[in-house]
């Protein structure tokens, strides 16, 4: 039993705390190859005490509402995440990630997270445009920002790094953007209570 | 939609942000003479600004998981809260606690969402103890606690101050603890799998 | 020399500082075994520079009044400690502890440290109560605050932890409580100017 | 005299200091109808007491390496600035921004300030990429990317807020980019010593 | 009853706590005009609150051994102050300041307060060297160091800032420096226990 | 390029970045020897990473305006340092320090640098006194002090520690102090205008 939201009967998404660090590292390090071509982060994953510091830092950055690493979590055991960064309170900004185990790709479980996290970003949290960012070479994650409507704005230039270890190198990043009222006609709905005033 | 954990059709337990504290000052505002007779801390909720701040430190303490203030939701507002303070993680030691507006009272809200952090204290926090104080003439307090099958442990005199303004004064206080054994007993069930370890 | 607080022609009370990390390091490692049992503590003193940390944070502590370590010295050496915890400005409450080298027992130091300790709580602290916590079998720390007059007010199942190494482990708590106006009565004398405004 | 680095006859760069604010907040406050229609922080610039905080907090960005505000001046006063944010030293990129005095426009002021910056940034700060962000509307300053040479990669929709007071909004944000080999063929040069290693 | 040093039957020495602050408030505000003249700090001397946080940050400076405001004490009321400021734990040097109300001038106090200060200096806290500074035209302090046989070793022109209000201006500053060994010899002892190690 | 005084043709100063912090430790290590014998900081002079904690922070002691270590630049590479210490806004009073390598001596570079600083101090500081500190048996030191005219005030006993490892002593220090109008007639200026009101 967790503060969690449902996603469908065996799925839901929670905000990580230090007691997920290890089941976490475990399955990042399994993930490390395929992780590691598109993901920056990845190279710092380097051991559960490691993972125990950032889900510290992850879940505070929850508790100020600037940040969010989400588990996506079936049948009681962590598969992958789905989140919120870069959280802008001025522009009303914000940008949402996500990665899932081999295992589970394929199920929709993603584009589900993604859909629950664009309803916390605009209901919740008063965003007025959620983002996507992403290599552009990785084809994958482009096409979850894809089929959910994303407008591609730009490829930024030498726009993050990539890869682990010796492979480590700039590369070039895709913004993806979604508008609020992108958003509501997607989802068919009328503006939330909540957006105007937050 | 929040991340919370559901107490039945109606009612669901999650943990407060600062985005709650208007509402949550406007419902202690207008307990403020009923809940400043036994609640030690009713003197310091004094505007929605010093709410703002308290909600921002409680979100804070349940993100290093050494407290939490769980807002009670029945229906969309917020009607009560059950939380967790003093949380000794050497001890293995958390104390639990609650209030409800007068509005929801006699509904058994209090004692679903206390079960509710009861599970989470002992299935996933890993304590051996939970504690319940309150003052020893707050009847409706200490029947909460009885009910639950909690054992009065001592008196502590002149263990906490109560009171609003210029009634504030030193009082006597109850001390309350439930064994994890007890809980598991109470509860019908074997031990968890996280207890041991977490 | 040193600022410190006279209990006869040889003892003497006074808060530590860094300078005597080197000298409490030696004292507590040779009464590891005996302290260990009842001690909560004394599992986590495990070198002089660790102890070098502890008399900063407890000097840290005395200057603003929330705590103190004091040092019971007989003709200039260290030979045991009186001194307060938990001190809670708004209750008025504060938890005196003692401990005391086995060459030095019997003689009443720790008696005449508490009692000056106490003195110093309702007089110049400003405390309207103060409490001495122990294990439920730690015969002798009972007995001195029995011998002080302090009521039982509760054991507290498993409200610390005791014991070093392997052997640690939960065990119940004593709380005797002694309130400003019994400890008046027992001292024979009237309240203390600074009481009442502190 | 101040440490600087010099333009031309009569114009000179360097970091901003705290005993700067009173001139630069008179500065910004003669132009703030026209800053305020493009510049995002021209909202927060209240008072020389603010700007005394923003000069403190930008000397010690230098400091570190990860900001700079450089005051352009001309003749012993300050007209302008050119400076450096979100300096990513993980992606070896770094955002430059300007502005001048209407009094100074069209002197080449800016860009020679620019020209001096991109130096800085691909010679001593070892950066792969520097870029330019301004609003999709704000031609002059598009115009000095690209007499530069960037490439236009996106244009983030409501990427920025500006304006001031009521007229504060969301609006659409240009992205220039430059690339460290682009700019070594731009300034007819080859590979600076410390750029592999910085 | 307090940790103190006593001076002599009525007279004592302790280290200042907030408690003191509206006491020592007091007593400087009613010297105001005189300790203005030679007193460097008695322009920032301007309410009890003030007090309360430099007597703050003094007791925290005493717990760390890197400072002191002694307070002199006589039948239970404070006159005066001696104390140790700029300690240096490299070079082993501290400075030692004193001021007392015109009421108990001439009583030898201070230089009793001195003497016991320079004790802790030279036994307990190992220093080589104490100094003493005052201006040049304040012959009443600079005659407490000549009794005590300080060598003046220099003026530092415009060296120290005085006066309050509109009069304050630079001054003059004298540096006297007292030896460990010519401390010994003053007061006839050889090299004490502590001094080596500290 | 970098933001610097023009000393020469060849040479100039800098404030250091932490990008400096090698070439000053080759630098200061191989001068370990002489500089040991009257520097007091070379002791702690121990590897580049320690030196890239000091440039961090000497940078932003920079920021703050409360202290300065200038490099002295020769065609491209670090020889020496000038620098401000201990500056007193109060008291409006800062000390210089200097140090070059020995294949730079005897050109005049430290007394050019000395100038720059004092102009700094006097002119953009606000400065009313300037001091220089050296062992009392460091002649070429000395020499630097007196040639530029600064009154020896003082010679504090014991005031410094200087050498390394097991040759680290307490010695004697002069103290030079050069005040604001001997400054203005030594360089026949009148009043700069930023002097008053800094």
């Amino acid at each position: 039993m967790w503060f969690s939201i449902r996603l469908d009967d065996h799925a839901s998404l929670r905000p990580v705390t230090v007691l997920d660090a290890e089941e976490i590292y475990a399955l990042l390090d399994s993930e490390r190859e395929r992780f590691g071509v598109w993901l920056p982060w990845m190279d710092s994953v380097r051991s559960a005490d490691d993972e125990r510091r950032s889900m510290a830092m992850l879940a505070e950055q929850w508790a100020s509402l600037s940040g969010l690493m989400g588990a996506l979590v079936v049948d009681g055991r962590i598969v992958g995440s789905v989140g919120i960064a870069r959280v802008d309170k001025d522009v009303r900004c914000a940008e949402i990630g996500y990665w899932i185990g081999s295992a589970y790709e394929g199920r929709g479980l993603v584009t589900r997270g993604v859909r629950a996290i664009e309803e916390l970003c605009f209901e919740q949290l008063g965003m007025q445009r959620v983002q996507i960012t992403n290599d552009v070479d990785n084809r994958r994650s482009r096409a979850v920002a894809e089929r959910l409507g994303y407008t591609l704005e730009g490829v930024v230039r030498r726009g993050h790094v990539v890869g682990v270890g010796e492979r480590r190198r700039c590369s070039d990043l895709c913004v993806y953007g979604l508008l609020r009222e992108e958003w509501m006609a997607r989802e068919g709905r009328g503006d939330g209570e909540r957006a105007a005033g937050a």
